[in-house]
């Protein structure tokens, strides 16, 4: 039996580029669960389907989820 | 030629029951865009994985999403 639980985090790497709301397909966003601490957000760039690992603490990512909610 | 566009949206019916955070396994956001002309969110559910789009509008999504870029 383990001790610890092994991290189960979809991200490994985290970007830390800039990504601005149109040029994403979408954007998943994972909560906090047991199986990985943190909230994981997964974006999917339009241009090649890209996935790409943002930063939640990030000032677009922070933008990216204020401007979703005042869009209509 | 068709005059107009077929909508592409994701969601057909938007659902208007109270979610939180903690009961999400993940939520989807996909941009406003030419094949759909308002913002979808699709939240999938821990319990049964089920899918509901949530309406962007709603002060339970505004919350949810306010809450993901105070998380960590």
């Amino acid at each position: 039996i383990p001790l610890f639980r092994t991290s189960r985090c979809v991200c490994i790497k985290i970007s830390d580029q800039p990504v601005n709301l149109k040029s994403l397909e979408k954007l998943e966003v994972i909560p906090a669960s047991q199986s990985c601490p943190q909230v994981e957000i997964i974006a999917t760039m339009k241009k090649n389907g890209e996935k790409r690992c943002l930063n939640t603490k990030s000032k677009a990512v922070k933008n990216i989820l204020k401007s979703i909610s005042k869009e209509r």
